[in-house]
């Protein structure tokens, strides 16, 4: 069984977006085991589309496409689709019913050419879009299947992972079942050392890939169920974890943020912050979090200096001698805004993200971290390589880190 | 003239990289006015780049090749050019050399397996890649001309913006200059509406996509000079601003909140943020503007109602009689922050991100947005569709949207 991708979009041709979709399909047939030898890609052209999905029905037992799907002149993809298997598009009653109702419950008004969306191959079956009003459709003919889906990223994504998981579970006899170990504290290299010999396994296979402040090692096995996958991961995971002593700190999906979350919901502690450098940025990602109204109270966005003392209670002293990116401020900030909250914990960030200093000879990357409970405030000095983009998150997760570490020292 | 993008790599279909490279080599191409109607990805496999190349060749001029240069087993793309060009592989020492100069002011020695990097196709002229030991190549053959250029990002961009940049210049007499036109509060559909007829011309074009909360509208013009191009746009964009009224609000690179701390600055004025849903993510966006400290004083992440009665003012008779997502608790977020700060404007934001309400018969999606100067107290109420990371995301981009307005309409 093997499949290909076709992805419609002048766009994509013109570099004015980067095909991401295509990736993350990708990744989910690597899941399943589909074998994936070709990517094609065309510009929004009913004819170039026909002709690339002919080819790709001619060597691909499954042909996916992305795009195209949208209510305007552009949006070719049924056109193609019917023009490939020699169909025709027909109107689809339920279809306009849908993006009605859809609408409805928006309180937006149906736009005229929203009614293109209802057109369908007349061999295709609807899959539902959750997020948008143009819907997948699948069509089966001679053998091969053919499945539209949407480019938008927030319409694509649940597609994937709903129906179009279901689907490809349902065809698949073996599947490659993966683990990712989240690993804190230890750069690439380092890790790589520790595991090397382990690292050139064949069935299953450890892989590292860096992130923003943590190592991913992914464990994948093949087999004929999730079952005998797991059995064969799990004494992999055990040697890896026995080598990196605690530096795991989460599996999968489980994000820093989220590991953070829970130990507080564990211990039932709460959590404020305040964020100079970062503007907000560690907020927005703990309470990215379900359900973190629990755990996290709030915080201070303490910009200005002014906002740190009247706000947070940071001591004129201490702005004068040493200056708001300075131990001494980072540490009265997160006290400060854990005694204003009444939290058990408070974390600070504050530093320096650039392009330029702040007018003091502090080198641009400087950040001071602090995290704060009734025993005691530790404190971090960090230097970060890199763009203002890449401080500012790098700055948000080295908080986690050490709210983490605090957190497990319990 | 035409050109075709083949990307080779296993590890872009199996989605562990995104191909960022075609989508910056597609940019190129549009610049220079070189028609681009397809891309293939490929694997590393010999045969089925080859036959990609055949395919490309045979209905394009220029054709690239990106990936699969490097010194090992898996880096088939010399084999698979000389196989569609019926071509063979002879050894160059002169290449060779090159290798060795570089690692020697490196000081690395060389591995056997990177002499592999030495041969090349015997049709094929050697392109520089200053920052790799692997030669890009060039054939011309037959009145097309194939080039292969290196993956891996750090060698492909310069030699984009080096050697690949100067034949495109001898080759080409046009340019397509582009110009986009950010549009907020309109949909995309509505838009369409009221562009239709522009929307049909065939040079300039005017091509809309939509984003996060709002529209591009890609303007370009094909013309023998920049400055010619230039002038092909500015009638069509002075249309465009007339029928869209005020809803376009920047152009080119520039962000929504560049312009509004743009605004700011030249209207002398401070902001502050009070987020509850959103949880710092304006806050966040707005300080990824560089120098947005003189503009932007901080705020408050009131998350709890706890720090919505404290840190904000807001009255517990709001609280119980409407609730935290209600039109009274917003105003009383923004006010309250911008009294407690001193700002002249606050924006606060207060909904349900989901996945589950807050209690109340209150959908998820619902998301109340104030804004606050010393005059008056605006709000708007949405419902956004979506799950909790588009619900915030929207929540974001929409407070900006009614910020910008008020600025705009002082």
């Amino acid at each position: 069984m093997n499949a290909e991708i076709v992805a419609v979009g002048t766009e994509i041709l013109l570099g004015q977006i980067v095909d991401t979709n295509s990736a993350e399909l990708g990744r989910k047939l690597a899941e399943f085991g589909v074998f994936h030898t070709h990517r094609q890609t065309v510009g929004d052209n009913r004819e170039r589309l026909a002709e690339a999905l002919r080819l790709a029905l001619s060597r691909s037992d499954i042909v996916f496409t992305i795009g195209g799907l949208g209510p305007t002149q552009d949006d070719l993809t049924r056109s193609g689709i019917a023009d490939a298997l020699d169909d025709e598009l027909i109107y689809d009653k339920s279809i306009e019913e849908g993006i009605r109702a859809k609408l409805r419950s928006r309180g937006v008004p149906l736009v005229p050419s929203m009614k293109n969306q209802a057109y369908r191959p007349s061999c295709a079956i609807v899959i539902d879009n959750p997020n948008g009003t143009a819907p997948g459709l699948m069509c089966q003919k001679e053998g091969k299947t053919l499945i539209a889906m949407p480019g938008p990223q927030s319409e694509f994504l649940p597609m994937l992972a709903g129906s179009v998981t279901d689907y490809l579970k349902s065809i698949s006899d073996s599947v490659i079942h993966s683990r990712v170990l989240r690993v804190a504290g230890m750069g690439e290299s380092m890790i790589e050392r520790e595991i090397a010999d382990l690292m050139e396994m064949t069935n299953p296979t450890v892989a590292p890939y860096a992130k923003v402040g943590e190592v991913h090692l992914r464990l994948s096995a093949n087999a004929a169920t999730v079952e005998e996958a797991k059995n064969m991961l799990a004494p992999v995971e055990e040697e890896i974890r026995k080598r990196l002593v605690d530096s795991v700190f989460a599996v999968d999906e489980h994000s820093l943020e989220e590991v953070v979350v829970e130990l507080l919901r564990k211990s039932r502690q709460t959590l404020a912050v305040a964020e100079s450098c970062t503007g907000g940025g560690l907020g927005f990602l703990i309470t990215s979090v379900v359900g973190a109204s629990g755990e996290f109270l709030g915080g201070v966005i303490s910009y200005s200096n002014e906002m740190k003392q009247d706000m947070l209670g940071v001591s004129t002293e201490t702005l004068e001698a040493h200056g708001a990116v300075s131990e001494q401020c980072a540490k009265e900030m997160a006290e400060g805004v854990r005694k204003k909250t009444g939290a058990d914990w408070g974390v600070s960030i504050t530093g320096i993200a650039g392009p330029n200093s702040d007018g003091t000879d502090k080198p641009v990357g400087l950040v001071h971290i602090a995290v704060s409970n009734r025993d005691e405030t530790t404190f971090s000095e960090n230097r970060f390589p890199g763009e203002r983009r890449a401080i500012r998150e790098r700055s948000v997760q080295q908080a986690l880190i050490d709210l983490h570490s605090r957190l497990t020292a319990l």
